[in-house]
């Protein structure tokens, strides 16, 4: 197994250092924000020189994904270099741990963005439930596994999937071939459906010194695959959730937070989803509730520092913002024990998160 | 009476304008962190282009303050201005609100910027306790006064003086022609020395629409003139420092946050000490209170948004961390309920603001 930092295992960051994110988003903007209320300075890595994150960072650096020597000399520039998206390629990654600490390291990449890599590590070596699930290479593997598996069944891409892209449900065989057309030829994977009655998650963070702080159990629901609301302490949490996502961090040897994505059944059992090797949507309700919140968190574990609080002091719901939902932004502002947090993005989408609003309960 | 804004009195910022703000220091830096959140842009005016604030705005301007062709250009690119510092000259904010609205507006400013205006406004206009106080042009000035208000007493020049600077207290006569030497030729005004109990400000915001919210009443130790710790909500609080608050702002015509310092005597009557037209030192534990803090709370009322929740969750003790104090950053980061405020000031200094941290109690 992979260490998790080749290079400066150990290192601890002091005021006014220098921490890269790879990735310009929201999630890159809010730590960005975090960090500066720290003293810590950002330097963001992303094509884009007008992303979300760049016009608040102290520095932004443009360049792609995949052009390794521009990611080794972005990395030389940093104290230590983080990720806002699981999808860096592992090259690249590789490249800023040959020179500077990468936190959480490369091997977090590797596991979580590839879904058969992902439940295989889940099941076999971190040892929790995960849906069955087989891989697919062609239709006639699909067909096989179908037959194993059972219907419904989740035909999902091994790569690349975000917000429900990247799969398809099969709920009679009739619709197999449909399926696999949808999807090649990318590598798939096949999952059993889950008959889950709630979904959940936990946002966890580990430090340097392998402490861990995890956030209360977390209740999500989604519209059109896009999470929707977070509402947080989730009713029902029995602590389980909080010790499964404590095994992967331990597992990886993580630093930095992590989400991980369970479907509850009927009788209280989690199984894992999937696990996000970042700040996640799903904890951006920690931003009001009295602790510190997830980005400052993972802002700590990435500078060596102890973790803050995670016990929060009340109850809050979260409800994304998406499209044009931005429009009511009034409405929320006048709206009592409500935060609004908005991303800066100019340009309305359909399915685009523009921002959140934490409603206190 | 000036009104508050020549230009656009009555505009409302959407998400994605910008507010240019007149000062660059740890003040507009939060302010510039609390703007981004709500998704608005900020463009900080500073004679120093790696000023605390420059660095995490999404623009900044390098000018003099007193350059009113530069002002000028600046507001043209802005859709509000703004200011953290009391001492724009009238001038520069006079011509910055010919071409944008300005809040709060000049006025706030020539009445704080100069003791003798500000305390005679306090007085005659607005009607509210402040010490008694004479103008002073000169040393037989000063001796005359010294024999009306009595001994001990405060001299002070009518301009720039903050965290002690530019005043001398007077305990017996034999030290008036010393003190005035160490303040001349600057234009005086020398006050009555109040027996005070304790200091407390208030903290409050007035909105586009006259609607006021005011913090709880603050309790303020200063260490060598500078603040040290702010205790909020302060004991025994009657309600009478918010009515005041409300009365100075009203008489203003004040859009944005403001904060009004307080001697308080032994009988609990409240004497004003000064009143600063922008966020204050005073109010940073509103970051930590789990209420709207004073930066977004100011920015919502630049933008002419709603005024946010200004009622604490939970008590707070706000330490500032004075020039070296600073180095003890990694105890603070492990100390649980403390938050960590950190303005990335490179230099250490003494008596140099260099951050803050939050106590939640």
């Amino acid at each position: 197994m992979t260490t998790d930092s080749s290079r400066g295992a150990q290192t601890v960051l002091a005021p006014g250092a220098t921490i890269g994110i790879l990735g310009g988003g929201q999630l890159g903007r809010m730590l960005a924000l975090a960090a500066s209320r720290l003293g810590l300075n950002i330097n963001i890595y992303s094509p884009s020189a007008d992303c979300p994150a760049a016009t608040v960072a102290q520095s932004a650096t443009v360049g792609e994904f995949d052009d390794v020597e521009a990611i080794i000399a972005f990395s030389q520039t940093c104290d230590a270099v983080t990720y806002e998206f699981e999808n860096v390629p592992a090259m690249s990654a590789k490249a800023a741990s040959s020179v500077t600490p990468l936190r959480p390291g490369a091997r977090a990449l590797d596991v979580s963005q590839d879904r058969l890599v992902e439940k295989s590590f889940l099941r076999d070596q971190v040892g929790v439930e995960v849906a069955s699930f087989e891989d697919i290479g062609n239709v006639y593997d699909l067909k096989r596994a179908v037959k194993r598996l059972g219907l419904p069944c989740v035909l999902k891409t091994r790569r690349f999937g975000y917000d429900g892209k990247g799969q398809v449900i099969i709920r009679e065989e009739a619709e197999i071939a449909n399926a696999w057309d949808t999807l090649a030829p990318a590598a798939c994977i096949l999952e059993a459906f889950i008959p889950f009655t709630r979904e959940v998650s936990i946002v966890a963070a580990r430090g340097l010194t392998g402490h861990i702080a995890a956030y209360p159990l977390t209740e999500n629901v989604h519209r059109n695959h896009i999470l929707h609301t977070s509402t947080a302490p989730a009713k029902q949490d029995d602590g389980s959730a909080a010790k499964i996502a404590a095994k992967i961090l331990d597992q990886l040897d993580y630093v930095g937070v992590m989400g991980v994505e369970f479907f509850q059944m009927e009788d209280g059992s989690l199984v894992v989803n999937e696990i996000a090797p970042r700040v996640h949507n799903s904890g951006h309700w920690t931003q009001d509730a009295g602790c510190v919140d997830q980005f400052e968190q993972h802002i700590r574990a990435v500078a060596g520092w102890p973790l803050g609080d995670a016990v929060p002091r009340h109850s809050v719901v979260m409800t994304n913002l998406i499209g044009t939902d931005i429009t009511a932004w009034e409405d929320f502002a006048a709206t009592p024990r409500t935060r609004l947090h908005l991303y800066g993005k100019t340009e309305t989408r359909e399915g685009r998160k523009m921002g959140h609003v934490n409603q206190i309960v």
